[in-house]
């Protein structure tokens, strides 16, 4: 509670103590120790009137980290947040994994998230491992059901050690030379890369649909600030929504999903373009083949997102990923479904996610952090 | 706790500490004032062996019961429950309230109640209306927001008081001769009918998806023992879910939505059959078209529950209203669909309501008795 009181802002022990209803004495028995271990820092104030000055206390600039990667189907994303959700870096490494094993497919990732820990130099509290594929089990014993877009993946049991032996960086000037770059994961917990990708919107609103496009389309629902997980965890996933019955075959076995119509394979075919960055020239230019295939794609995400808003009746839609950029040209098309189709009720905003792809970065790293803030103690064990 | 204990079966004291936890002190004090009132009724049995026998309590026949009736586009349906949940009664009552206004339409349903319970006899703890309409505000303060087969009831407040003076009855024959046979509705909770339809299914699993066909199609999510209730109360239209985008116009602004291939209207329309007599005789007599027109519907039905499952992954499906009298010719095309487009999740079972168009009148029973069984010391004060 003090913790998350702290992602607000630095502050003083009496404000923290006014924020959270504790005593001043409970409040600097909890924080103390916080301190000794550089998880905090006190700032030096300048005397803020008579008397003993308030010296905020704050988030430290080498506090732990929580990493989160994500394996995409052509690149691993790796981002890190501080204990105060502020992002404190991140990369892409661009990789076809449509190619590769899925023991190379895991080690790739482990290495990725372990040189950015490196670079960091911070502790690592944990790190969330975020897949597009149906999953089954628990966050720290899972197994993929199915990821329709790497099917290496099919019945693995996710990992991120042991890794290959660190690559040295150049960039991690922090580190003293000879210091092995290899970091621990820390406590590892998979999920499903829209569901984590909704976790990082929870500030947006407490109950909101998440859709997010990549080569595939997944999506999250947030009911009461919390993701419904549905029964065996399966929920979610809206680009399997039926929009044409008879339409495209798609990877997951039926047809005419809203993948087919809106997916990242889609808006190329449909623009006639060869890849994202062409597309992106085209809408720059206002092609109107570009254009076109856009708001097309948004009139199919339209109809798919009317029908889960029947069914589950939430009042905000966050769009991300790829569909996060394409918003100018997406949501005019998007929004008329939605006006026509939901029963009385469509949802108040439709909103561009402001993380764009590092939604699922973040989530993912959010799940960790989401742990530690509930039981600080663990900050007490860190080497 | 210890009412719904008896919900069981009678049981004799000590048996219900048993199964309670409580002492055999605490159940007797709280059993013992329901007895004087007669709420409860300890039977006389034989001695169950050596020493003070064993003596059962349960239910008494003359226990108060709740009341639920439902506002169908062409009936009023009322039924009773007792505290045990079991039918006390029911009785449909054919009226076709599209050609009535909202104040014609509340006070039939309040006398159809009414007439019930006169014709029990029996206290009533209150009355569950159940509306086909997406509703705002709580159960107790309600507006209808949309009834899109009954629009003369859009904007209002539903009640069941005041009603039309009683008409006697030659049936309530338990009545003293002269005493008026209208009785209160006892506080009256409004919901949508298919939110109270699959309340009356929360004995079958804690999460399913229910889904009723009458006129309309209604239904509603069960999650983790509760209905999913939507932001605004909106959820659960699965009528509503976009089979073809460009198909027949739909009452609700959209196009293609279940309910114009799955609703009764489409049945009647695709079989050429008048009325559902007709349709049910033709389904006897293995008329090609007829069985046609429902494997159809099914197709249809099957293809919206997929884009549900795929939202919300709940494991069972229960079908309600005419959809269970239809399971025979409806669930191959249904289960087919499940199978193919539900992302390797198709839900495990797919089965026909027990309670067929009593489901609705059950369920608003069942949320009156909710309330009673959480907080007992209500029928102390009972009339």
């Amino acid at each position: 509670m003090l913790l998350a009181a702290l992602r607000a802002g630095p502050a003083s022990r009496a404000a923290l103590a006014s924020r959270t209803g504790l005593t001043r004495a409970t409040v600097a028995s909890l924080l103390d120790p916080l301190v000794r271990v550089g998880v905090l820092v006190e700032e030096t104030a300048a005397p803020a009137g008579p008397g003993r000055p308030a010296r905020p206390v704050g988030f430290g600039p080498r506090s732990p980290v929580a990493v989160g990667v994500s394996i995409e189907v052509d690149a691993v994303v790796a981002g890190a947040s501080g204990l105060d959700g502020v992002s404190a870096g991140r990369r892409r490494v661009p990789r076809d994994h449509r190619a590769l094993t899925a023991e190379a497919i895991y080690a790739g990732a482990a290495q990725v998230a372990a040189d950015l820990a490196a670079e960091l130099g911070r502790p690592v509290l944990g790190t969330g491992l975020a897949l597009p594929a149906l999953l089954s089990g628990t966050p720290d014993d899972t197994v993929v059901v199915r990821a329709p877009n790497l099917p290496a993946l099919n019945g693995t049991r996710p990992t991120l050690s042991p890794a290959p032996a660190p690559t040295p960086r150049r960039t991690a000037r922090s580190l003293t030379p000879g210091e092995p770059t290899r970091r621990s994961p820390g406590r590892v917990l998979v999920g499903n890369e829209a569901t984590f990708g909704a976790l990082a919107h929870l500030d947006v609103a407490p109950d909101l649909v998440y859709v997010s496009a990549d080569v595939g389309i997944g999506g999250g629902l947030v009911v009461d600030g919390r993701v419904l997980r549905g029964t065996r965890g399966f929920a979610g996933e809206i680009g399997h929504v039926v929009v044409e019955p008879d339409g495209p075959a798609c990877g997951c076995g039926g047809r005419g999903c809203v993948e087919q119509f809106a997916g990242r394979d889609a808006l190329l075919a449909t623009s006639g373009c060869a890849d994202l960055a062409a597309l992106r020239r085209a809408l720059e230019r206002g092609e109107p083949s570009a254009v076109e295939a856009v708001r097309r794609a948004g009139t199919a995400l339209g109809v798919g997102l009317s029908s889960v808003v029947n069914v589950v009746d939430l009042p905000v839609v966050v769009l991300g990923g790829l569909f996060a950029e394409l918003v100018p040209h997406l949501l005019p098309a998007v929004e008329a479904e939605l006006a026509t189709r939901c029963m009385g009720h469509p949802p108040e905003r439709v909103v561009a996610s402001r993380h764009g792809d590092a939604a699922t970065v973040r989530g993912a790293a959010e799940a960790v952090l989401a742990e530690v803030l509930a039981d600080p103690d663990r900050l007490l064990e860190l080497p």
